[in-house]
C-alpha cells in the first residue's frame, strides 16, 4: 500500500499557488505523484488536488497539517483537507430491503477495489441481516416510525461516534433523515437517488417516469443536505428505455444504474478525488 | 421509390386482430413488407404497424381507407391512420436565430435521407433568411410581440392551410405557441427542448443545469400540447458534462444533442414509425 | 410464480404463421401473455417468441412439444424450443481469480432477480472458494495444465451431466475451452470478453486498448463456439476513457462493464428472450 | 475575438516546469486564462496547455516563440507549439459523394461555432459541387485513378501550399492517400473512419459489422499516418444497434456518429486542445 498524503484545497485564484505549494512539498523531500488543478474563471476560484509520497518527507505526518496551515493556507486563504492513503475511511452502510447496492459495495470492499472499513450496517428492517452475516459485518436494526424517529436517530448518531465513522452511505435507505442528523455529517452522507435529478425528486421516481413516458431513466449519487435530493451531485448516469418497459422493468433496469452510479461516487469519495463548493462538486480524475 | 401503404393502428386487445388484418391484406394481393405489433398488458391495448406493397393490391388506393374502416376498424374499435409512401409529408420549419437544427434538417432533406417537402421556413427574426436562401426555400418573417401575437398566429395558421402543411417543426423556435394555434395541429407539431425533460421545463435550461451542477445534460423531442413542455416524448438523449463546463460550453455541447435528437424524431414521424396514446408515444423500429 | 410456456421458433417466412400458431394456443385455452415476431427480409426468415399461460391449457405440459411439432412445426419447417417458466435453468459458473462477475451473478440469484439454480462453481484456482462458501454453493477445483487438460475437461463434462446442468457461464474464466468441450454445449456456454469485439480478440485486451490509445473500452457477452471470441454476440456495452487512464484504470473501469454486460446477457438467456441463427442472436425485449 | 496565445508543450517530467513557465508569462505581463497539465507517470512525461492574454504582454507576438525557445524550451528539453487565437487555421476539405460530414462542418463554420477559414473543397467526384456552391467555397475536382494518382496528389500538394492550408480534413473521402502525400502533413490530416477502431479497419466496415452481428457500431476520428486507420485517435463514439438493423440502417445511423465525432475532433484540433505523442493524443478539455 502506498504511503502518500492527499491534499484537497480551494481558494481565491492568485498567482503562484501551484508554485508555492509544490515548492513546499519539494523542499521537504516529498515526491509528487499526482497534481491536478482547476480554475473556475467565473467564481475566480482555484481548486487543486496533490498527492505526494511520504517515505522521505521531512515533516512528521501528524504535523503536516499544522505546517501547511501556517505556511500556506493562511497566506492564500485556502480551505483544505489533508488525508493519508494508509488510513482507510470508516464507512457506515444504511439500507432498507433492497440488496443490490449493498451487495455491490460489499463485494468491492471484499475484493479490495474499494479501500474502506465497514464497521456496521444499519437498517430499519431485518431483511438484509442475512447479507451482513455473509460478510461478517455487524448489523444494527433500528425500527423507525414517526413517534421514535428523533430518539432512534439520536442513538444512531451516538453509534457513529463510538465507531469512529467517517462517512455514511445511504444504499437505498428508504427513510428521510432529519436536518439534525444531516448536520452532524456535512459532506459525509452519500445518497443514491433513483432518477436523473433534478427530474423526479422524492418518492417513486420510476412510477413518475413511466407516467411521463420518458425515453431515458437515470440515477444520481449526491451528498445529502437538508434540502431533499438537492445536495451536490457526484455522479449520474442514464439508460435508454422504451414504451415496452413497465414500471417493474424500469425498476429492474434502474437497479443496475443505481449500484454502478453509487459505487463510482463512493470510489471518488474514498479516494479523495472530489471536493464541494457552493452545492457543486469538483472532481479530479 | 417504394409504392407501399403504411397502417398505424391501436385498439382494445382482442384475439385475432393480426390474423384478420393480415388476411385482409393477403386476400387483396398485398405483400406485407413490415409488421410489428405491441400489446400494453396494463392498458389492455393493442398497437400495430403494417407496411404492405401496393403494386398488385386489388383495392384502389383512394378506397383502401374506406374498406379497411368498414371491414375491420369498426369491428375491432380501431383508431387508425393510413399513409402512402409515395406521398411526401409537407413540413413547415419554425426557427428564430440559431441555425444548427435548421441546417441539420435541410441537409438531410437535401441528401434525400429525410423524405419531406419543405414549402416554407417561418421565423420571428430575419437572421436565418440567408440559410433559407442557400436552399431556395421561401422564408416568411412574422415579427411577434405581445400585441400582435394572436393576429400573427392567425395568419400563420392560414398560411399553413394554403400550403397544405402536414406538420410543423419548431427547430429552436423561441416563442410559446398559443393553445389556439396548437389545437389546429394535434400530434402535428414537433418541438426540441434543450433539457432531459421533465427536468428544467421552460426557459434557460442550460443555465438551470449549470446552477444545479448536473453531470449530464440532455435534449428532448416531443409533440407539442397546450401543456408547456409536457407533450408526448418522442426521443431523448444525453451527454456527460463536468464542473469544467461553463454555461457557454453547455450550450455548445447541447446543440449537437438538440439537432440529433430532433432529426431522429423527425425521421420517425416522417416514416410513420410512431403513434401516440394517452400522452405517450409507441415507437416501431 | 407464473405458470407459462415459452415458445421460441424460427422458420422460412410464410403467410399465416402467427395466425396458425396463435389459433393453436387459443383453441387449447391458452392465454397469450407475450407475442413478438421479427422477419428478416434478406434471409426471408421468420422469428417468434410467444409466452402463454398454462393454467387452463388443455394439452398436458409433457405433450405440448409433441403436439406442436406434429401440428405446426413440421408444416412450416420450424426450428423451435419450448420452455416452462416454472423450471428454473440449472447454471454452472466457471471462474478463475477475479470475483466481480461472480459476486454480481450470485447476488442477483440471491435476490431473486435472476431465476436460476446454481448447483456448482468450477475453478482452476482455489481463490474464490471463499465466495462460493458465503453463498453455500459447492465449489469444484480443477487444476488445469497442458498435460491434464483433456482429462480434466472430460471430468467436467461428466460432472455437468450428473448435475443436470443446462448451461455454463464463463465468468472471467481464464482458460480456453477445447472444441470437444464446446461441442457438448452448443448455444449453452456464455462468455464475457473484456473488449468490444471484434476489436482486441484474445488475451490482454486492456493492454492492447491502452497501447492503441482508444477513447472507448468495451465488453462483449457471447455464446462460445470453437472459433475463439467469434460466437454469436448477445450483449455489448462501452465506456469512455481518456489518455489519463493507465492499464490498471482500464481494468478497474472495465470490470463494471463486464459484470453488467454479462448479467444482462444471462437475464436474456435465462428468460428465454433470445435465439441464434447463423452466428447471430435475435433478441426479444 | 480574444487576443490570446496558446502554448502546447511536452517534455520529460521535472520539478518546476509549471512554476518557471507561469513565471515567464507573469513577468512579461501576460494574464493566464487557462492552464491544464498532465503527467504520464509511466512515460515520465509532462504535458501542458497554457492560454494567456496578449493585450499587455511585453514581448512582441512575433518574438514570443524565440524567447520561449531560448529561455525555457531548451532548458527543459520541451517540444512545443505556439498558436494565436486571432489567426484562424486554414482548412481544406476532401470529400467524395456523401454530404453529411461536409454539411455539418460547413454549417458550423457558417455559424461561427468552428473558427476556421475554408479556402477550398477537394473531391474526386463532381457530386458535391452544389454544396460547395451553396456556401461559396471554391470546389476543385481531381479525378483519381490508378494511373494518375501520383500526379494528381502532386498537384494537390502544390495547391495546399499555394493556399497556405494548415490542415486537411477527410470528410468521408473515399481514397487512400499515398505515404508521400501523408508525409507532407504530419498531424495535419484528420480522417473519420466509420467504425470503432481498431475493429473493422479498411473498406465497408458497416457490412462487416452486420456480418459479425455486433450490438454496437461506432465511428473514430484520427490523425492520418501512413499506417492505414492506425494513426492517433482523437475521438470515438458508438450507438446501439440490433438484429433488426440492415446494412442500410447501419449506414444511416452511422452517418450521425460520423459527423458528430468528426466535428468534435475538428473543434479540438482547431482550438488547439490536443497534442500527440507516440501515436496517441493527449486532450485538454
Amino acid at each position: 500500500m502506498a504511503n502518500t498524503a492527499i491534499l484537497l484545497m480551494h481558494c481565491p485564484d492568485q498567482k503562484g499557488i501551484i508554485s508555492y505549494t509544490t515548492q513546499f512539498i519539494h523542499e521537504n523531500q516529498g515526491n509528487i505523484v499526482y497534481l491536478d488543478q482547476y480554475v473556475d474563471r467565473e467564481e475566480n476560484r482555484f481548486y487543486m488536488r496533490i498527492e505526494f509520497d511520504l517515505d522521505s518527507f521531512l515533516i512528521p505526518k501528524e504535523k503536516i497539517k499544522d505546517y501547511f496551515s501556517t505556511l500556506l493556507a493562511q497566506k492564500y486563504n485556502m480551505t483544505f483537507k489533508l488525508y493519508f492513503s494508509d488510513q482507510k475511511p470508516r464507512m457506515a452502510l444504511f439500507v432498507t430491503k433492497m440488496s443490490h447496492c449493498l451487495y455491490d459495495i460489499l463485494s468491492r470492499a471484499d475484493s479490495g477495489e474499494l479501500q474502506v472499513d465497514i464497521p456496521l450496517i444499519v437498517s430499519n428492517h431485518e431483511t438484509l441481516k442475512k447479507v451482513a452475516d455473509k460478510f461478517n459485518i455487524p448489523f444494527y436494526h433500528f425500527e423507525m416510525n414517526k413517534a421514535n424517529k428523533a430518539e432512534q436517530e439520536e442513538k444512531q448518531i451516538q453509534l457513529m461516534g463510538e465507531l469512529n465513522i467517517d462517512f455514511i452511505v445511504l444504499a437505498r435507505y428508504m427513510q428521510i433523515l432529519s436536518s439534525d442528523f444531516i448536520e452532524h455529517f456535512p459532506d459525509r452522507i452519500i445518497n443514491i437517488h433513483h432518477s436523473f435529478l433534478p427530474a423526479f425528486v422524492g418518492a417513486k421516481p420510476y412510477h413518475a417516469a413511466h407516467e411521463r413516458g420518458v425515453k431515458i431513466i437515470g440515477a444520481t449519487s449526491h451528498y445529502v443536505t437538508s434540502d431533499l435530493d438537492a445536495g451536490p451531485i457526484i455522479e449520474q448516469d442514464v439508460a435508454k428505455v422504451s414504451h415496452k418497459d413497465t414500471v417493474k422493468e424500469l425498476i429492474r433496469k434502474g437497479k443496475d444504474l443505481e449500484k454502478i452510479v453509487l459505487s463510482r461516487a463512493l470510489y471518488k469519495h474514498v479516494n479523495r478525488k472530489l471536493l464541494t463548493y457552493k452545492n457543486k462538486t469538483i472532481i479530479f480524475d
